[in-house]
């Protein structure tokens, strides 16, 4: 499979042209008494949601006609085509409704199935972490590095809450976040750009849809970080939700084998 | 007990002046690497803590030398004075350490024992909720007010991290999460906040210190809301760490029936 180094780039520029153009629509709409509607999987939804993510297919299906399109509020078109774009049009849809800063716009471009380029776009807070294949991540325009941090017990934990796990996989997060020097709770896309700036070590949810956790792969990657389901598989649209992103190879192994140990391999 | 209008704004005022103080002397040290020493409540401290701190107790001491101070950092002087500051140069250390933004500097000024001007503020956010007894709380120079939800099935409820609880206390703030319409985690002071701006109905929390609480209950108070310990009993120095803030008092009314019903009251 080649990664046309060329498209990754316009493509990478294309992504950003979209995230400048979805801050001020979901802004718009922060803080103010939106209405609430609750779908289908018991998540909520606001106009905002749908504004966004409404412009952002319009942008992509003129300059881009032939890409296929998955977002989360308003279905799939062509998913067989070469390119694909993965729309989160807000991340964190239950942070945005309590006028909490910390969520994000998520864009992933994927390339036969596998993730060229993610974005994770922080309207609030002016920040924005860029993701190409290949390439160094970008925390606003700036090059960024993962921490060097290769065992798990000096490895700082998020994950955004522990309502997101089932039964089992809470028990597994317990056991396995328990064995880090500090766990935390909250966060939902940030807590990886954060992991690829080097400010947290380790990731472990579950409970993820695509487009939660494409945008991730090429951000963590090109930080140097490792990031996998729980089995260490590379990520697709067909993963099974629960993911690990780490700052290192090291670590990542440490983590896989620590959920194996806990009773993932049961899966 | 005579609450001197006159001296709330003036020491209102001069809060606010220590917070403009405060805000780039965290900023600083957020986000770079600063070694994390560990307390013997297992808290951490880092420079950026201390030096904050140190900073505002010198500037309470040269314009009020005869107010006590009580800092999370380096301790109590003139405790039984008229007027005591209380200071958390950085309330969510765990959050500091780890680059997220959601970090706070708060101040209290408490007069013959009772808060009288309290300050949340965030300097990564550049935002600030200062409450006066007696007056409307401001948030960001403007008056804030708080939701008008009155029953827990309607209400959006946070708390920091399960991890701050005992096993008593999470199992009745998870009884009473349960039977309102959200839950969230994360936020340290931030949540208080957003409770008094209206974003956020409930916050039910445990383990806090009196730096921890004592600025939230004027912010809480001028905004309409009610903030007591899980008894329903007003905040002082002596309360046990246990904190409910309310949008209302009917809402309050409920939370503490609700905690009482899941055996706090067995305390």
């Amino acid at each position: 499979m080649s990664r046309h180094p060329t498209d990754t780039l316009a493509l990478a520029d294309f992504a950003e042209v979209l995230a400048d153009e979805a801050r001020p629509l979901s802004l718009r709409w922060f803080r103010t008494p939106v209405a609430i509607d609750i779908k289908s999987d018991d998540s909520p939804v606001t106009i905002a949601d749908r504004e966004v993510e409404a412009a952002l297919r319009r942008h992509i299906a003129g300059q881009f006609p032939d890409h296929g399109i998955l977002g989360e509020e308003h279905g799939r078109d062509r998913l067989d085509a070469e390119f694909v774009w993965v729309i989160d049009p807000i991340d964190g849809t239950r942070s945005f409704i309590t006028g909490w800063p910390i969520y994000g716009t998520l864009l992933a471009v994927l390339h036969e199935g596998a993730p060229l380029v993610g974005v994770i776009d922080m309207p609030a807070l002016g920040e924005r972490w860029i993701g190409r294949a290949g390439l160094p991540t970008l925390f606003n325009g700036q090059p960024c590095r993962t921490r060097d941090c290769r065992r798990l017990a000096d490895a700082v934990v998020y994950t955004t809450s522990p309502d997101a796990f089932d039964a089992e996989g809470l028990r597994i997060f317990d056991s396995v976040s328990r064995q880090a020097r500090s766990r935390r709770f909250g966060g939902d896309c940030y807590i990886y750009g954060l992991v690829a700036s080097g400010h947290v070590d380790l990731v472990i949810e579950a409970g993820l849809q695509p487009y939660d956790y494409l945008a991730m792969a090429p951000v963590i990657d090109g930080a140097g970080g490792v990031i996998t389901d729980w089995q260490g598989r590379a990520l697709t649209t067909g993963s099974d939700g629960r993911v690990v992103a780490a700052a290192t190879a090291d670590l990542h192994a440490e983590a896989i084998a620590a959920i194996g140990a806990a009773g993932a391999l049961a899966l």
